[in-house]
């Protein structure tokens, strides 16, 4: 098993991303580890194991545990296996587990080494590489956190044979938004001819996605691993709407999904203030359409005030600005603000808002 | 005002050190820094001011407080102020204020500004540069934290007129500590030049010992900003000795006070050792005893086991291997195991051991 993808982020800090095959070949992978290891699992993950490794840490599962009470579960497991700074922790499960962990990783002693084996589509193609660390705090989503790479990603398809499907469609949707924001049309092109076989897991067919899509969320982190020149927002493409529907659904609705729904009303947006052809948009519907994506879906006309709000609720938005991602064509995403009759006409359901 | 010092650290962060000469000169440069800024004091140097900024926190004061607690206070007050990512932190206060904003700052939507006004001589020299932020944890001191440089640090001597004798004297433990981990002797032959002066607290005297100790630290931090090479920890010297000091005394001994004190059992077991001379022994506790710390106590003979299980606790310790930092020469640290019987005959009140 060779290195697949080299991540370069903040302070040259080096994320290396392997693909293993198969489960055995990721069990031979995480013992090579060695013994000065934490391992964190929700309790989804653990039950992929039939014994656990010594020191580990079981979280409950869900973003309402994406809490400081849960990363003091972490921090006091590691404290009472002796752990010191050269140990390593490895978060095993889904973006929760790894946000988590990477966070834990990142403040023990001021810092231990990371692993991550993300286990979902989401957590592989968004979540593991970035070193976006977080956890909640007072109602707002990862408003605290840190920056840290993992040192490794072990990303293994076999995971997602299990995942059930809502979960596995929600991962799509952030795989769709990256066919979008990549400049050329390789992975858009891919997921047109390969429907099936995307649909149908196809192990192969899984690798060569997942590899396309992290190649493009790698060339935004790349150029701007703190999100501080406006390049690597462009990935929020289609979130601002989705925060909003999720908040309003009141979570209800998977990330992804609501991904998907948000990038068809990006487009339309983009449309609607004059920075987009309408084929870019006819190219992002019938994508979303081709994988069964509702794209239909609009918030009633009596929930708008409340839309309007969880959008300026969005942590980008907190000092004031709201500014949407856009785009202008295949690869080439734009900030803007957005007037707010533009964005209502493009998410209500009224008709005679139309 | 210009720059007095950069310090360059990891990732090619840069620590800003400026002097600033008066209380005015100093007000006059934080209301530069504008309104999107959330103020950080304790109880204590609140009351330096008259009327408090807008967005200000105030902690209780002490170590007990250095805890999670106190950073959710801080945080909440930034949600509060509907700061963002761009805002700054400004921490006015000694080493536990300061250690805290840093780390509040540090993940405080994954990072927004730090300034550090450290009104401690301890802080002053040691707490403010080199970018360590921390909370103890779980009865472990600064377990929990990140190395978060701050952007700026503005040192104004003239704050340490009102800081009381003990409070002082235990910033100059830390002082008289560089000068034997200087490669030159500039600094050891300015503090035994100018002992009135420093214990008068002159401004003039106290820049000029300020810059010169913190050349000192910079240079060892520079070399190895996350302290994973064995060159930072060098700035451990005494301190082994003085945490353990610290523990067996329940804190009621001041920090610098314990580390005047370790630096002596340092040099003495460094001589003991066989790494160093006879004469560099004398010139550490002749200098430390010009500024009258007491470097003639010993631990009761009944209290040896505590004293070495608070050794054996201590964070560096934590995988299992105790280092200590001895001198080989000026300027020449060394990281060693001692054998157990050796630093006993040097710590502990038994004449008969010795």
């Amino acid at each position: 098993m060779g290195i697949d993808l080299d991540v370069t982020l903040q302070g040259g800090r080096t994320t290396r991303v392997f693909f293993v095959e198969t489960v055995k070949d990721l069990s031979s992978r995480l013992s090579d580890y060695g013994q000065r290891v934490l391992w964190v699992f929700d309790v989804n993950s653990a039950r992929l194991f039939t014994s656990l490794p010594q020191n580990s840490v079981i979280l409950p599962s869900g973003e309402k545990f994406k809490s400081w009470a849960s990363i003091e579960k972490i921090l006091c497991a590691a404290l009472d296996a002796h752990l010191g700074r050269d140990s390593l922790f490895i978060a095993f499960g889904g973006g929760v587990v790894c946000d988590m962990t990477a966070f834990a990783a990142s403040i023990y002693m001021r810092g231990c080494g990371l692993v991550l084996v993300p286990t979902t589509l989401l957590c592989m193609v968004d979540a593991s590489i970035g070193g976006k660390s977080a956890i909640d705090f007072h109602g707002g989503k990862n408003l605290v956190g840190t920056f840290y790479p993992a040192r490794d990603v072990l990303i293994s398809p076999s995971c997602l044979r299990t995942l059930p499907e809502s979960e596995y469609m929600s991962g799509l949707g952030e795989v769709l938004k990256h066919a979008f924001l990549a400049s050329d049309r390789q992975l858009y092109d891919f997921l047109v001819d390969n429907r099936k076989a995307v649909l149908a897991r196809d192990r192969e067919t899984l690798s060569t996605m997942l590899h396309l899509s992290l190649k493009v969320k790698a060339s935004y982190i790349e150029r701007d691993p703190e999100e501080k020149k406006g390049i690597r927002q462009a990935l929020n493409l289609g979130h601002t709407f989705a925060h909003a529907l999720e908040s309003l659904e009141d979570f209800r609705v998977r990330h992804g999904i609501a991904v998907a729904w948000g990038l068809s009303r990006a487009a339309h947006c983009s449309l609607d203030a004059g920075v987009c052809d309408a084929s870019l948009v006819e190219a992002v519907d019938s994508l979303l359409r081709l994988y069964g994506f509702d794209i239909d879906r609009r918030v009633e006309r009596g929930r708008w005030l409340d839309f309007q709000s969880a959008v300026a609720k969005d942590k980008k938005n907190i000092s004031g600005k709201v500014r949407f991602v856009l785009l202008e064509d295949w690869g080439r995403p734009v900030l803007k603000d957005l007037p707010s009759a533009l964005v209502q006409r493009n998410v209500i359901a009224s008709a005679a808002l139309r």
